[in-house]
């Protein structure tokens, strides 16, 4: 019984596809770029063990997670040489979580950012953390003048600092390549003092959008450059697009003289917040919650009832937490099936 | 071992969590609006068989459903007595697994709106169809003209055909009540025109947002009813807000003077297509993949780190198809546990 379909043709849709040149493109340019150590790679971005394997293979042997979920899928998958969670956690019965990965032997660091979330490590039993520093989004992240005092206070509860993160995530989606450098400058100045304060080794921030102009942090964690979506395109990047969504087309009729199409993947099968998806040869009108409707951008003659669209995501990462799978195709060969084994939380 | 939490404080978040008071009042005043075959629950709002299943025991006996897997998951939960699947078909391996369901005993109704759906669904033996016609909205449905002869069409290929479906999908939002209640009469009045050709005791509409005005429909395919979202809110309609994401505030800061907190709930566990969610005496600036950034809306008392906050979803339908289970609760205490088993195609 063979394990999937041999052609795209004979996907069920809707259906997350991989375009296996373009992932393997984007593995090697991220990785001359930032070889090993120099990419944490983050895995919210496919939650996806066996592209973090593929990550691992070439060189790059930590991971940033979002979750402890994802904690715990690379570490029983063999990937837990180095795990940083990027997030705080304050629920103990989480902590307790990662320490029983650290008790089977993973290496797991925390971050923090309150005195709040450095006794809840202490008390369940981490022993590494970095302190994470705001650096400009409003999101986690102690103001860069606290991290000494907040480092000198996880020493004295026994932990160990590795350094910091702060994550310059109001740069990395900027189009403006001057303008993203000057606020990622911006923000690294103010992780770089932080971590005069704090000490440690790392200095962990970036993204893909950031990745060649972050010349502060000793590693980035870069995590979309693998897949790609319609968001990080605007940017010009080195990356191809490598993540779709494929769908079929069911339905077509006139609005007034308009012809439009309706295809079966909607707002189950995308990530929205960052609007609607592109479609190879098609206007996007819509998304409901199983169809996008779309009319031809030139000629139609490709669109007919049955045939195949491809569709690009406008955001990668909350499209790819829908699906339980990704399909890895070469041109129109079916090559393997991978989980999407590290959703939920 | 108990099979969960017994406690709201207890849950590790985010969760999805559906308040048990307001679920049976929502129940009910649906039922006693449109009581038993009046109503044909829409399982997409919810994919949750439990769910399902108290519609059933409502009187609801029939059920819509937008995907294939919905109506297998219902068949399999014994809820097969008469599921329409509102939505074309055209892969000959998805007509197939329709035609396995009916083959073991559930009644299977799919809509077609074109001779190739029409063919598809005669040649993989399935029995009864609706014609779907368009009433308006730009998705599926034939041109009302065309429908008596799709169903001419459809007969002579041996199938039954119970009547007629069109779905207002571009009335049942609107805010205003005239407004709402005059596009609904207009659709109707298409659809009453395309049954007029087509026959049968069919004539299948309506949503959340047109149960109590569409009078044409001999069923209404309601479902948001039942757990409710911010945007059918603003309808004023007898439902009860039932569904909330419960998240825990992790970190918190100043952005100038103005103190921001920070959640653990994102863009993977709210469906984001109608915009930002609520949360209960918060103001939400944004959502990133795994975190929700807010305000206090007036004093911030009630906000501390480890704090629960409970966010209300801006659609309640993506949102669901997020994540794994519903927790039920009352007030504080949790009293049970659904799977949301219908998700996927």
């Amino acid at each position: 019984v063979p394990k999937f379909p041999a052609s795209l043709r004979d996907l069920a849709t809707p259906a997350l596809v991989v375009e296996s040149s373009a992932l393997e493109n984007n593995l090697r340019r991220m990785s001359e770029a930032l070889p090993g150590e120099r990419l944490r790679p983050h895995v919210k971005a496919h939650k996806c063990t066996a592209l973090a394997r593929m990550q691992s293979e070439q060189g790059h042997r930590g991971f940033t997670c979002a979750t402890v979920r994802e904690m715990e899928g690379l570490a029983a998958a063999g990937l837990g040489e180095d795990l940083l969670l990027a997030n705080e956690v304050l629920d103990p019965r989480k902590v307790e979580r990662l320490a029983a990965l650290a008790a089977a032997g993973a290496r797991i660091t925390l971050a923090v950012d309150s005195r709040e979330t450095v006794a809840a490590a202490a008390r369940g039993g981490l022993r590494e953390v970095v302190i994470d520093v705001n650096v400009g989004l409003p999101r986690c992240g102690c103001a860069p003048a606290d991290a000494g005092a907040l480092a000198t206070y996880a020493r004295d509860a026994g932990l160990e600092v590795r350094g910091v993160m702060g994550y310059e995530g109001h740069a990395v989606g900027v189009a403006e390549r001057e303008q993203r450098e000057a606020l990622c400058a911006t923000a690294m100045r103010l992780l770089a003092e932080a971590h005069d304060q704090v000490g440690g080794s790392l200095v962990s921030a970036g993204g893909t959008g950031t990745f060649d102009c972050n010349s502060v942090a000793t590693e980035i964690q870069a995590g979309s450059y693998l897949l790609m979506d319609t968001a990080y395109q605007s940017l010009e990047l080195p990356f191809e697009q490598a993540l779709f969504v494929m769908g079929s087309l069911l339905s077509t009729s006139l609005a007034g003289e308009r012809r439009f199409w309706v295809g079966d993947a909607g707002l189950k099968a995308l990530g929205m917040d960052h609007g609607n998806p592109r479609v190879d040869g098609g206007e996007v009108w819509f998304c409901s919650d199983e169809h996008i409707t779309l009319s031809a951008a030139g000629d139609d003659s490709d669109f007919a009832l049955g045939a195949r669209i491809r569709i690009t995501p406008a955001h990668c990462d909350p499209t790819v937490a829908y699906h339980d799978a990704l399909w890895v195709v070469d041109g129109e060969k079916v090559v393997d099936r991978f989980e999407v084994d590290l959703r939920g939380w």
